[in-house]
């Protein structure tokens, strides 16, 4: 993404208009995102304020599943598959599964995953059109869900994480 | 907003095309903020978690403060005044102001205020076209910054928030 244009809702070059303005929020909710994170030691990405507490490394993981898994439903129309579940489960379950199992990595680790699942979205939303991001699924309460809703979901969800982790960072670094 | 259409990213009736794309996400984002806040009592509203922290009322209040000053920078183009100021100061500021200011109340009062905001917000966006939202301004740093994007961060800034009253919540409640 181009900085200039970090501020700005609108089309983006090699996305039909509608996908644009989806990938530009999505494009500025991730720097968001690395600037929550930036600089932050093992120590910090690992701290656990409260035995029920996710670390900021387990949400990051948490926020990189979360993508994955609406690749999977939306690129693939699938579940993830056993071996992304054996890869992605802590991260996608978060609590006790992810505290023991979630740690130890440098922040480049998370990093390098949030980018790499990040880079398969941007190509496959590369290779669609308006009309797909209308297209609908309905659930099982009968309600009906399109591909935009749940895109709009992905990023909200990184959103909420990202207030969790701004509210984390504060107490793991001790520097209000 | 209809229950019907609460997954669905789409057009609005009453809204032109991309304006009821964006108020389809700030129903969303409205409808799970309702969510995470409903049932508390006064005292879960104004837990404190520790000497940092802002209570979920303040959070509440915030939340409908930043729709504020958002109208007045996009319908009205202007800051908030001198009154408005002095009644959502605390909600704005949030910290040691509001930790002190913004307590005692029943939920139904911070629902009110996000209600009449937004009440506001739905019926100035009523009278707008997708061309307004492509309008744009200059930041202090020479960057562009459009409608879309503002009205975009207003709800993107709920969730963030909302992310933090989730967690305060567990907290507060002492139900996991």
């Amino acid at each position: 993404m181009s900085d200039k244009n970090l501020f700005l809702i609108a089309e983006l070059p090699g996305f039909t208009p509608q996908i644009g303005r989806l990938v530009s929020m999505m494009n500025y909710v991730r720097s968001t995102t690395l600037s929550a994170v930036a600089g932050l030691t093992v120590d910090e990405i690992d701290y656990l304020h409260d035995a029920q507490s996710n670390s900021i490394g387990a949400l990051l993981s948490h926020i990189a599943a979360a993508e994955l898994g609406y690749q999977a439903a939306t690129f693939d129309d699938r579940d993830l598959n056993a071996e992304e579940k054996h890869e992605w489960g802590a991260a996608v379950e978060l609590g006790e599964k992810a505290r023991n199992e979630i740690r130890g990595h440098e922040l480049n680790y998370y990093l390098g995953r949030l980018e790499q699942v990040r880079a398969r979205t941007l190509a496959e939303l590369g290779r669609r059109d308006d009309r797909w991001l209308e297209v609908g699924t309905t659930m099982s309460s009968g309600q009906r869900v399109n591909n935009y809703f749940k895109w709009f979901h992905v990023f909200s969800h990184e959103v909420n994480h990202r207030g969790q982790i701004r509210w984390l960072r504060t107490r793991a670094t001790k520097r209000p």
